[in-house]
């Protein structure tokens, strides 16, 4: 995968540790040497001088690791100057893995122990055994996730298989611990068969508040997470699917309405009829909407292609009303929503151009969406992509904190379609109406206020809907 | 399950929240009444002084649950006080949950984000893809613990489920982490089937660095495990097998010592054919003890009987060398070291007066060992229970977080016999040779330097075996 981005990132950072004779003018040439190569520079901390010899770290953002590799030498090349250390902070930070498990209290003397663990914990064993829901109460499956995959379609990576996704599974848990204040455990899975992936979830369950279901590639993840859903009293959730889901409806509610738009009469398209694609499509035909057209690598989806698994027949048969046949770039002429949840480099300005206007463009392609912001502004009112750096990021850290959070407040059995609506609108909400712009159609991941009123609304809905236990 | 123990302790203990007149004498006559009705007052905080009204918040430590009513109803009649609320402090520990998963950083800017999740994590995911033993070094497998259960054989509890399992397992998880600074996790499965559970634990071993077996029943214990370790390329490790059967060699070590006998030429009874019960046996024979003969419910485990499972034909056919035949209390009558692992009561003070001398006298059943120990002590040079209210505890805390910090230290790829024996020398040698009592013969659980003594022994073991990978 190609992760190459223009300009240096913190996602290739690394730490330089120099030694020098500590001398006037000897770190402004280090820092003119490796900006002069593209670097750009960090945090600059002494680590200790000693008999006339400084020794610095020195934190610098790379382009790419290739790029990292030449600001090192260019560095190594000046005269007196010795690299003791060069260590890639992402790696660094890696260490060891990136979670603890903690205790909430520390067993530090007898009483602790016997009230934590034996004999006082028999009664609370006793207590389940009899009241099976306390398990709720007393345990943490009151407010845990699983968050499982098998590494079958990790990131832009493609299967890479489950001990490769450990990071990315962790760093998930991550979110839900920082955004949703939910204990989250990574559970990689070696294994491929539908069945065997169930099963195994289905009974480990039994600790856990909720299950979130992570780079299963398409179609197996519809079968597995429906057969989950079906077999477990916990709510099971795809967020590749249905987190994503989400945030594009939140973030389409706001453009419409900032375009006078209503929801339902405008006319989609949808680049990539995987994970996304397929839950974007159901999502907007929940919410009303008609015209809409799904595009996978061999054209426009169809009742008469022959190359159809079973979700893309689904797929022919509710959307693209018309029947039209042909490209993706045929379909774009037809639509003024253009939605990308497939690879980067798809689609160029002139097929921006010839959409309807006014123009909406989501290219949500990771790392390197369908088409470049910058190319798609030319022609589109609204733009937006994942990517951190540009505005308008859509990313599934809006939905699934709230989402579980809210569910496991009111130990809600599943997550309903009524649950997901409800977190796209106050997704949308966060954003006051008359704050609301072309480039301020979603909100910013670091807002604090997302996960608490995506937690509310979706604890309303779920009792709403009839599936909230407590 | 009877778990009264005689005197009020920390197990049942709860938190009164009364209010009263702010009078002098109204305290005094709240911890009479307490008192006097048989209950050990603790803190007595003031919670809040208003309007000559107070409130306070006492602890008092019960012999029981009912015990706790008795309490709670005698300070009810006391004229002029309201109790606004009794809070049993075990239950109110264990609300939510006793474990917390944290982030080693905290993800507040894009930056972090960006190397702890995307773009950044791609660059490890993909590091181990190529080289996956890289997962023991970035991931949480570098020292993480999966504990599972599947709830068939809890304490003293019995089958009581995976559910009700949960609070031991998430105990044993703060073991690890007070103990071991072991990041564990629990898994409660719901199978039981055999292969159910081999194949589900398998499927997730992924990114854990090792799996404790735990509270799973016997004989179906020994072929998971078994089955598991042919599978797996990190440590399996049953602890109620061999947790037990260490902590028991480490106090043989000590007690022989101190007795001037060779381990070897002692004469041991084991009553008990379950886990810890053929795990002591095993481990005595690797120490070249002969002089062994097991107990099960239907007395001596001899060839002639005909109503053996597959192990105690094993044991059958390795112990038991003069092949006698009868009750447990025959075989004592031969024996100078009795080892109970089976439950409370069988055992009567003649029984131990019959055995030869010098008598040792493990009494390890929980919570209420085989033989009390004021009993056995009339006629036993040394005893030991499982209880930490009396000296000589045999817990096994002293073995599993030691063994798991060592085997994981050298990324051993599983626990062999050689690792075990060194985990019991260490514990041993934790008392200095001088210090070695009749009272003490097992270092307190709360000595740190076990697990740290362990874990050096452990991992030097696990070298010298051939297991180590790091």
């Amino acid at each position: 995968m190609e992760s190459k981005s223009l300009r240096p990132s913190a996602s290739y950072s690394f730490l330089l540790r120099l030694s020098y004779p500590n001398k006037i003018g000897m770190l402004a040439e280090i820092a003119r040497v490796l900006s002069a190569n593209g670097g750009d520079l960090g945090a600059m901390d002494i680590v200790t001088v000693h008999l006339g010899q400084m020794i610095r770290e020195i934190t610098v953002n790379a382009r790419s690791e290739e790029h990292a590799k030449l600001l090192e030498e260019a560095v190594a090349q000046l005269p007196s100057v010795t690299i003791l250390s060069a260590s890639d902070r992402v790696f660094l930070l890696h260490q060891g893995g990136k979670i603890h498990v903690e205790n909430k209290v520390p067993l530090t003397n007898r009483d602790t122990l016997s009230m934590a663990y034996t004999p006082g914990v028999a009664r609370v064993c006793e207590a389940i055994a009899a009241h099976p829901d306390l398990a709720f109460e007393l345990t943490i499956k009151s407010n845990s996730v699983a968050v499982v995959s098998d590494g079958s379609a990790v990131l832009g990576l493609g299967d890479i298989g489950p001990a490769a996704a450990m990071p990315v599974m962790e760093g998930k848990a991550m979110l839900f611990r920082e955004f949703g204040q939910i204990h989250a455990y990574p559970i990689c899975l070696d294994a491929r068969e539908t069945d065997e992936i169930v099963d195994t979830v289905a009974r480990i369950a039994v600790g856990f508040g909720g299950i979130n279901l992570e780079d299963i590639s398409a179609p197996r993840c519809f079968e597995i997470e429906e057969k989950l859903q079906k077999r477990l009293d916990i709510p099971v959730f795809h967020d590749d699917q249905h987190g994503t889901a989400v945030v594009v409806l939140a973030a389409l509610i706001n453009s419409a309405r900032l375009l006078g738009r209503e929801l339902a009469s405008q006319h989609y398209v949808i680049m990539g009829a995987g994970s996304a694609g397929v839950a974007v499509a159901k999502m907007l035909l929940k919410v009303g909407c008609r015209s809409i057209v799904v595009c996978d690598r061999n054209g426009i989806i169809q009742a008469g292609r022959s190359d159809l698994t079973p979700i893309k027949q689904w797929l022919a048969a509710h959307t693209n009303p018309d029947g039209i046949r042909g490209t993706a770039k045929d379909a774009m002429k037809e639509a003024d929503v253009f939605i990308g949840v497939s690879s980067g480099g798809r689609v160029s300005a002139e097929d921006i151009q010839g959409m309807r206007e006014p123009r909406t463009v989501f290219a949500l392609a990771n790392p390197t969406p369908e088409v470049m912001p910058e190319e798609a502004a030319r022609y589109a009112q609204i733009v937006a992509t994942g990517r951190s750096d540009y505005p308008n990021q859509i990313n599934n850290v809006l939905a699934f904190p709230g989402i579980f959070q809210g569910a496991l407040s009111v130990r809600a059995s599943r997550i309903t379609e009524g649950m997901k609506l409800a977190a796209a609108e106050a997704i949308a909400s966060c954003i006051p109406a008359s704050e609301v712009a072309p480039e301020y159609i979603v909100p910013s991941v670091f807002n604090r206020d997302v996960a608490k009123g995506v937690a509310q609304a979706v604890a309303q809905a779920a009792r709403k809907d009839q599936v909230a236990r407590a």
